[in-house]
């Protein structure tokens, strides 16, 4: 393992490094190469951003998200891979994986717990809150200015990955940090309405169809929501607005198991469950052929909605016992 | 107007204070309250804190909030009333109304747009994030150690009223004094949990019935929902689960004002308002004899919930020129 000024003399020497986050990138992935990768040029480097999977929608917005090269890997002559926010060695995904197993020098930046890390040059640090904070200490060391495209870029990574501020990982640090970068400039309310703030008004309408189906158990432990195909389309909305509906069942005081029934054709339901403390709703969707976590996981279930509802929810029941 | 300081030398030369805040009591006002009234009985005063209207259930954790009065006003001989919070004289509720009239010293602590504040010592900081900053920086020139239960009681006054840290009145300021208020030991998740977490099923069943309500300009621009006493009493929801259901409308992509209408009483309404960039709702909430801040403000109109909402609509339409 390396301290943080080791990786930056290390990176301060390549001429053309190469950057990539993860899979599915979120918010701290997109934010935290994006910040580097800026705030590399501005110190003459030949920087190259890529990503393997495409930027989700919600990230478009990002300053600098255009030069991220999705998908196929620019030929050039790196002297660097640089990877943040990865923990293991598929998370950099399928473009970065060949470079893995050449010569070219690897640094690591990443807040995950890791025993392992597997790069030539790791900075692990797993009390930062989102591996923007390890870039902005980085940004500090090789004396970049934190100039407004940059400072988005890292108040995007620490917001998403702090859930606003609001999970445990959020530290004075990190609060000193987000001081800084709003003193930098960025304008707090409109990153907020760009990444939590807007929904379309389809999913808005879908959210008052699925709570006019909610249901409870008589124990109050569990509650259930079902959407069907034409209420889907009764409203306009799409598939993707029906992700964050089980949030709602899920919040409801003294609810233990949240589930969600979505009819996917006439003969074929897709099964959500959420759990807060108690259930293994891994266990749950194993029993009927789905898997996923502890506390959230998924099956998809081969009959009508009435007769999947009968089923899930019996089970259900019983794992509850009492309820 | 005065400066802190003096506001300071008025309450530290106090020996029975009354605090209150304001009715239909929010996290800002009764933090602000519960801070400075912790804080003032380490300085040895004796310190009296009322409500007009009960403390919100989702509020029942704050350290101290059993010591806060409600409903009536304990016999005591006052020598100075503290407000915080309440930028207008009905503000502070019935309880505290009659006082206003008397002999008794008033000092004003609050953030919210105001011209003529009513207290005979007022400190109107309207750049503070919330009133919670202004109780800091006062116990800070008091000398008032931040313990643990201080601590919570701002934090939870400045989370909530920034909404996370989202909204626009969110500074560099804010998150210094988060910050600090963290290092003093405030457990971050477990209050989100506390005060984001989860909802009883009446206001999620409210939720859905304001939904049902939803309506939108021609433009996109002006989004409302309406609730009826009828409706929340037959969802056997309160008062207070009506906090919060502005941010659906406010949610929506492509709406620059969001409006919840809200029968008092046959002839009574409260009129809730949010912007996101654009409309001064400031202003707009002054048109009707209400006020508060630039993006969030509110009034009570005295008419029929028709002819309410007939009235506001129009001059949202007219201030949303072209919509």
């Amino acid at each position: 393992m390396n301290n943080l000024s080791q990786v930056a003399e290390i990176i301060k020497g390549a001429k053309r490094p190469l950057l990539c986050g993860h899979i599915m990138p979120d918010g701290d992935s997109l934010g935290s190469v994006l910040a580097l990768g800026l705030g590399l040029r501005r110190l003459g480097k030949e920087v190259t951003m890529v990503s393997s999977d495409p930027i989700p929608e919600v990230y478009l917005f990002l300053p600098g998200v255009e030069e991220i090269t999705v998908g196929h890997l620019p030929e050039r002559d790196y002297d660097l891979l640089i990877v943040l926010d990865c923990s293991v060695k598929d998370r950099p995904g399928p473009l970065v994986l060949p470079l893995l197993e050449r010569d070219l020098p690897v640094a690591i930046l990443d807040h995950h717990v890791n025993d392992h890390p597997f790069g030539n040059y790791n900075y692990i640090h797993t009390r930062a809150a989102a591996t923007g904070e390890i870039v902005m200490d980085l940004l500090d060391l090789l004396q970049v200015d934190l100039v407004l495209d940059i400072a988005v870029n890292l108040y995007t990574a620490i917001v998403t990955d702090t859930g606003s501020f609001r999970y445990e990982n959020t530290t004075p640090g990190t609060h000193q940090k987000v001081a800084r970068l709003i003193d930098h400039g960025v304008p707090v309310s409109k990153l907020s309405n760009l990444i939590f703030g807007e929904q379309p008004l389809e999913s808005i309408r879908l959210m008052e169809v699925a709570l006019g189906t909610l249901e409870l158990s008589e124990c109050g432990q569990i509650a259930w929501m079902s959407i069907t195909q034409e209420q889907i389309q009764r409203v306009g909305a799409e598939d993707q607005h029906v992700d964050g509906l089980i949030n709602y069942p899920r919040k409801i005081k003294g609810v233990e198991l949240a589930i969600v029934f979505r009819e996917l054709g006439s003969n074929l339901v897709k099964v959500s469950f959420r759990s807060k403390y108690k259930v293994d709703v891994n266990l749950l969707a194993g029993t009927f052929g789905g898997g996923g976590h502890v506390r959230a996981s998924g099956c998809t279930i081969e009959a009508d909605l009435a007769k999947v509802k009968d089923e899930v929810l019996k089970e259900a029941h019983r794992l509850l016992r009492g309820c």
